[in-house]
């Protein structure tokens, strides 16, 4: 069987982050004091729908694992144990000593943009700031603990903002990318989800799981010629306060829906009230106004109806439309069928379909050298992927009406205040700019805040709930257009004309000053 | 900080598993014997281009899991902790005290097509016979060990298959889904990867890691004044035999690739062959024609490649027949070109990007009752949901060519063997039949083999280059319309004629004899 160490520790890692790592060691740079900034280029675009924001998700547990995992004999006998082509070790003795003596990320003061707050492309949403070796090494890991949980959470929150208010579950563990549907459902209670069928999670996170039954209850209940009411019935017996019954497995408005209803009165003859039902396949706009009119005249209007099988952000938005639509016909109030909605969230939410890839990336933007940081620049073809240069310090700045109009970096020197007149220079192309006069800030926030200092904590990381808060209080405050499930309109990331201006100077350095800045650099191919 | 050991084990389920599992318990039921199977229903459809069938993967990582895990204080803790909605414990003492009785599945058998193996749509890959509460509690984590596993595995082999025989090496583990990044590089190489650059995984299952340097690297010496060429050398000299540079930082062709050509006759002056470069940005088919002319010309038409960046199946296709058209322009030979390449592949194999989801079921097909095994049956409005009943054997058919031309699946007591007449019925569509005579059958080969019996592993499982070595068997003998990338060829899953009268039967008798089996059964909403 496979060691289950070496898949979770230090060797969860690309092999180059160690290669290089021993190259630094070499070179005698492995202390030189560098900066990464992490942040993604483009929001997720699920094909016919695209996101304008993302929330971000994962730092608690990237937290964790950095000051979790410590340099083990298991991992340095198996980079012992690694060879190059003709057999030599890739990595020496030195390495391993060196290596063995870090011990773990404690050299490494890591800031980032809280979690459950609204990100947005190009801004860093964490900042490593370290001996260059570890911080190299880091990249993987923290990589990977971000852009899986930040791309659920904000799917989360497109869902939920679809369901009107209406309770979000999380039901995805079965078709979830294997370990990581912790991670997907802990994300997507972050993007505001109100509670997961994951147990573990709920449990570990002070949340009540949820969930009702399965088709399988009743297929043994019909297999052994019983039938789905005595399945019903066996459920109501042993959780008479907490029934939710499936009504799907037979016939939904045939069978499924008249024998729950006798079980709910058996139940409220002997004193309790019954939860609701679920419905799992077939037209659930339909199914869910039909279900709520039999419940209703059957003196059942409070009970709740679960609604699930391949809901996403459209399909939500979708049914809801057509509850509205047809409610009426049916002689049933659209908003009181909405309103006894609760949604299960599966497979699309905990793999983010339609686009599993968040693109976040890991770059160098300074090193010190020579008693001074000296800002690092990569060139590319691509004007959108060269990264803004340098120590900086990033800024939401809210408009008259404390909406989030654009997120600035500056340099880090430059002081940003609410007050002042603001410039914000595009971030690619030299013309656009846009000038803020001070009386249409109502403030000017920072977005990064200190999470470890060289491996120390700075303060405990809040619970979830705290994080809902976050997200709910910051998609409050964002445009209803850059929330906009379908083509939503472009936020403004800026920079300041003096980070703009270091960002010209030095891709101009890198390639002589014949060529234009803005396309990014290096000649096509 | 949470619980880790929550998240792993017992609890790595839904809740309804463990309230169905009570409600089982007080019924009398949770010994009944019951046999679920899992499989899937849809083929991975990424939108553009469909697969035509899956390789399956995840079995040995799920059964590690079903040996390992154990209930434990804390499991029972936590779920004496949960509470319904007024407040009433969820789960009595009775229940957990079974629970820690049982201890963990060793209750439970398993058949499964073994790992590496090709499969397809409503074909059982893993079969679960035991007692009806445990076979259910497994539900979520085996489905959740399958599905995703089967997905990147298919990915993977998609894109070797249009890889033309180059390695493909698996790079995602900084975007790939969290600690599922572990479960995915091994996917891909059981789907056909030669390695992965994940260290953990590679040296745990005993393949060496891959990887070459990223630009961070380049960037340290720039930013220190000293340039790429600087940097290729302080790379090379720590890896004299093993040095691959990557080219693109400045400019592929300007820079890049001079600068290697530079450090590569520095290094054979020094008695070492460099091993190649690596293209990660640009139009990486016409850069690989002209870095391949310019080593060439330098005296190094040995070098590997490599190339990464937003590669997948339709990709390194495009970029193959590109390579085709356009090296004879510059004088180069395509076959050439294209026999030095090596793939990196990163986000899109491990998150399977266009379909993340496999939509794996576990279905409760029989239920052992009055002393025999009686067929349990779930009707859907849709025909193709209605799973096959009953305790089945699956068979792969080959006819007079060695290929593989239809999976079928008979009643476990029905005699399938080559040298017979075979009628295939279609699973859903009365009409649709097709007969092979006994000339026509070359091999009737069974596809499911005992994994567990009552807990007990039948035989150790074997290591990734057996399964590998299993797929690419499969492959061969797969019809090339099957194995297209794009809209390939539907291959036949078929159901013996008894199958079929007895999946016909349970439809009419759980619906009346005027329902037509062919519409699923349950009527539209």
């Amino acid at each position: 069987m496979t060691s289950r160490h070496l898949l979770g520790g230090i060797l969860f890692t690309d092999l180059y982050q160690l290669t290089m790592a021993q190259v630094y060691l070499r070179m005698g740079l492995h202390d030189q004091r560098a900066q990464f900034d992490q942040f993604f280029r483009k929001y997720p675009d699920y094909g016919n729908h695209q996101a304008g924001y993302c929330i971000t998700a994962g730092l608690e547990w990237l937290v964790d694992w950095m000051q979790t995992t410590r340099v083990t004999n298991e991992d340095l006998d198996a980079l012992r144990s690694l060879k190059g082509v003709t057999g030599r070790r890739l990595f020496g003795d030195d390495f391993l000593t060196w290596l063995s003596l870090q011990g773990g990320f404690e050299s490494l003061t890591l800031r980032a943009v809280p979690e459950g707050r609204v990100i947005h492309i190009d801004v860093p949403q964490a900042v490593v700031e370290g001996p260059l070796a570890m911080a190299q090494i880091l990249e993987t890991a923290l990589l990977n603990h971000l852009n899986y949980p930040t791309l659920v959470a904000t799917k989360a929150s497109r869902v939920v903002d679809a369901g009107r208010g209406r309770p979000v579950i999380e039901f995805g563990l079965r078709r979830g990318p294997e370990r990581a549907a912790n991670a997907g459902a802990r994300a997507a209670l972050v993007g505001g989800a109100v509670s997961t069928s994951n147990v573990g999670v709920a449990v570990s996170l002070g949340f009540a799981p949820k969930g009702t039954h399965a088709h399988s209850l009743v297929q043994v209940y019909l297999a052994m010629g019983r039938g789905e009411l005595e399945a019903f019935r066996a459920f109501a017996e042993v959780y008479p306060d907490d029934t939710v019954l499936l009504v799907d497995t037979v016939d939904t408005l045939e069978s499924g829906v008249p024998n729950a209803i006798t079980v709910f009165e058996e139940l409220r003859a002997r004193g309790h009230e019954p939860l609701g039902i679920r419905l799992d396949s077939g037209d659930l706009a339909y199914l869910a106004i039909r279900s709520a009119e039999m419940l209703d005249k059957a003196g059942f209007p409070d009970t709740t109806i679960v609604i699930s099988s391949g809901l996403d952000e459209l399909a939500i938005w979708q049914i809801l439309r057509q509850i509205e639509d047809e409610a009426p016909r049916y002689g049933m109030d659209a908003d009181g069928v909405i309103g006894r909605l609760t949604y299960g969230v599966g497979s699309n939410l905990i793999t983010s379909q339609g686009d599993a890839v968040q693109d976040g990336v890991y770059k160098l933007v300074a090193v010190h050298h020579g008693g001074d940081w000296v800002p690092a620049i990569k060139i590319s073809e691509t004007a959108e992927k060269v990264p803004n240069p340098g120590r900086k310090s990033v800024w939401r700045v809210y408009d008259e009406r404390g909406r989030a109009t654009a997120d600035l970096m500056a340099t880090e020197d430059e002081e940003v205040a609410a007050g002042r007149r603001l410039e914000l220079h595009h971030p690619t192309r030299h013309e656009l700019r846009r000038v803020l006069d001070p009386g249409r800030v109502s403030e000017v926030e920072p977005l990064l805040t200190d999470i470890l200092v060289e491996g120390d904590l700075v303060e405990e990381l809040p619970q979830i709930h705290v994080l809902q808060e976050r997200r709910q209080r910051d998609l409050e405050r964002l445009d209803p257009g850059v929330r906009r499930l379908v083509n939503p309109h472009i936020y403004h990331v800026s920079l300041t004309p003096k980070l703009w201006a270091l960002k010209k100077r030095l891709i101009e350095e890198a390639l002589g000053p014949n060529v234009d800045p803005e396309s990014g650099g290096a000649a096509g191919g």
